[in-house]
């Protein structure tokens, strides 16, 4: 019998907790015996003591634990799953699903909706007419069986301890503790039945995280937690202090996507997909060689293979592929203007976190749970760091339902752009491959 | 307007909060619209963070705001209160009302009931047949004003701020932080209306500070926090290593505040009551030399004048006199015995924390709020550190209404003497004297 005042003292000196104390704890809480008051203090304590490997192991499963354990035992294979820490203009799950399942992974992707600047991967795909991503368990086993890949959302039952933390830690200041992160994130993703686990951890001014240092260590203690439960993860730092790709929004994302599976995306985008697909295929045991991985997914975009893949993927989940061709079929801003240079120069700096407040603003995103979400609206860049720009010549072009917002967004995107006269270097996307055994850094 | 998670934020990232932030959670709070999780997710952050001393009073001056604030105008002169920060053996107010009352000072003393080993002073008079605790606003003024003292339980209604936040930190391990602890005293000494304010910060073992430089600052603040509150404030820090005087109860702090009275009190007390006596006469302004307030109030001693304004007081307050010298009209526990010490020898060390779980579990104290209290039973000492024992000489007498209880005492009470060949120095009580302008340590 534990006491839960002690638990949080223990914490609050700096003490390590048992397995025992935390599965008490999250237990108690998701039975609503544990009242949020002394939650919340044991979380601030963790915000400044912090959790080792093992206690925020513990603290995953006991979260993965307090609800539904997805079985996918159904479908055969290793199943893969992919997390983005989210940032802006990051298409990766809509490029990668189709083109990952085109090459022989197995995904079987449970995806939540967006808080935040745009919608989560499943309002993108929502942008598509008829696409359903209510599944029932059967038709989504089904899919990625016969197709390869599904995604669906989160049954409420999934992680309710994380449903809970997550909204009182929302209102109490304690969101940004790497441990609390890490369980959040991979509670999720153990619950959700997945063999092996691809994680994309963003920094930079558009992440969550703003330091690489935080993130490589949120993706090492991610990495760690995967092993020690029996599901191995790798882990990726990758930049997100300017958009990735050039589409923020979530009708204009689905283009992107589409886009890049037609051999015509932003190479950032397309090299972050070819790197985290080539690692899906080695997870799931469908190549070796990281080499020949990435070929055949290029190969894959230059057949056509991918594209046909998403068109399945959309077809099979009640949505329209021709969109994916015509994309007027997908939904239309009433304006759109662009947002011009008022100078020649270089692209020295892309303020995201700008950027995607605007769009959130226009409507992509949600600023409370139960917003509506426009899919016609969003922000489309020309350029990024590094890229020239001629006066008179555009930076961005916008797309929003009300005069009034386009004028206002026009000026935000301006001020989101840093031109200089001096030459910038490119940035580059990924930093660092995080294993159990290995960091490299690039 | 203000967002409470920015509040919360604000001090876990160690900024300072503005008065409007500290009235702005206070108020709220105590109105019921800002909830108890996001208020003890602010307290954790307090606790790693701390706060300054503008914070620090801010917070004072919200809560005692939060209630009725006692206006003591029809009291003739200077009031002035005093408070201890609790300890083993702690019959200081019982001495100090009369004494300091019969050199002029005049106390309106507000009280709480004691939560802990023994009673608070209100328990403890309790003992006296007939002692009402709970005067009218008329009453209590009438009586100060002719009798120079009185003592009443605090209204529902003073600070209700604190009650709630005491409750909640009781629960969420946030009791321990010393800018809390400063603004829950000051707030009720503050709210209670009292002038000039005397202070007994006591450290060591058997207090709740358990080392000297924790009391010591907590000494300072609370001065601090006098000074911009307008109530000139003097704090002593003082040892609680051991029991102060030599009993531990109820009725029997009664019996050894009324020998002190007489001239036949332990040093260590007596000399304590006399530092905080002749301090609170030059506060008063009834005597500016501190010697010569001194030689007053040992002279009211031996003259008597001292013990018959307990007398007073008692009378005027329902109480039976007579009890102040027939100790049998006090209640009287059925069963005592000795513990004997087991060798020749002098007192090292005595654990007044034991010695005051043992007399609350003979009854002598509260456990939960609304535990009944034994004024009759409780713990006698035969000495103090420093002091030689005697084989087979008792080194204590206990009172119990239970015999096995008594049995399982006198272990503990054996338990928590430590007994040595060498000689053993006594140990000083008064260790700091503590001004706005001053710190003089001992």
């Amino acid at each position: 019998m534990f006491f839960v005042p002690e638990i949080i003292e223990k914490k609050r000196n700096g003490g390590k907790l048992s397995g025992e104390e935390i599965r008490y704890l999250i237990e108690g809480y998701v039975r609503g015996e544990i009242p949020d008051y002394q939650v919340s203090a044991f979380l601030m304590a963790v915000y400044f003591r912090g959790m080792d490997e093992e206690e925020t192991t513990e603290l995953t499963m006991a979260m993965a634990r307090s609800g539904e354990m997805v079985d996918l035992s159904a479908i055969e294979g290793v199943k893969v799953d992919k997390h983005s820490s989210g940032g802006i203009a990051d298409t990766t799950t809509l490029v990668l699903l189709p083109l990952a399942a085109s090459a022989g992974v197995k995904i079987a992707k449970l995806s939540g909706r967006g808080l935040g600047h745009t919608g989560g991967t499943i309002d993108k795909l929502e942008s598509i007419p008829g696409f359903r991503t209510e599944l029932s368990k059967d038709e989504f086993v089904r899919i990625v069986n016969e197709a390869g890949a599904a995604i669906t959302g989160q049954s409420k039952d999934l992680v309710p301890a994380d449903k809970k933390l997550y909204a009182l830690r929302d209102v109490t200041a304690t969101v940004d503790s790497i441990p609390l992160i890490a369980a959040s994130i991979m509670s999720k993703k153990i619950a959700g039945g997945a063999d092996r686990i691809v994680l994309d951890v963003k920094f930079g001014g558009g992440a969550f995280m703003k330091r690489y240092e935080d993130a490589l260590e949120l993706a090492r203690i991610m990495v760690n937690i995967g092993k020690l439960a029996g599901r191995q993860t790798v882990a990726y730092v990758t930049d997100m202090d300017q958009p990735l790709g050039l589409a923020i929004g979530n009708g204009i994302e689905v283009i992107e996507a589409a886009e890049t599976l037609k051999g015509r995306g932003h190479k950032d985008l397309l090299n972050l997909c070819l790197e985290l697909g080539s690692e899906m295929m080695l997870l799931a045991g469908v190549e070796k060689d990281k080499e020949k991985a990435r070929k055949k997914l290029l190969e894959n975009i230059r057949s056509g293979k991918a594209l046909e893949k998403f068109k399945e993927i959309v077809r099979r989940q009640g949505g329209d592929p021709d969109a994916l061709e015509d994309y007027s079929l997908l939904p239309r801003a009433r304006f759109s203007r662009g947002v011009e240079a008022r100078e020649d120069g270089c692209i020295e700096k892309i303020d995201a976190l700008r950027l995607g407040l605007t769009a959130m603003k226009l409507g992509a995103g949600r600023q409370k749970k139960d917003d509506a979400i426009d899919h016609s609206v969003g922000i489309w860049l020309c350029g990024k760091v590094g890229d020239g720009v001629e006066k008179g010549k555009p930076l961005a072009v916008i797309y929003a339902n009300d005069e009034e917002k386009l004028q206002w967004a026009a000026e935000e995107v301006r001020g989101a752009f840093r031109i200089t006269r001096e030459k910038v270097e490119t940035r580059r996307v990924i930093r660092a491959r995080v294993t159990a055994e290995n960091i490299e850094e690039f």
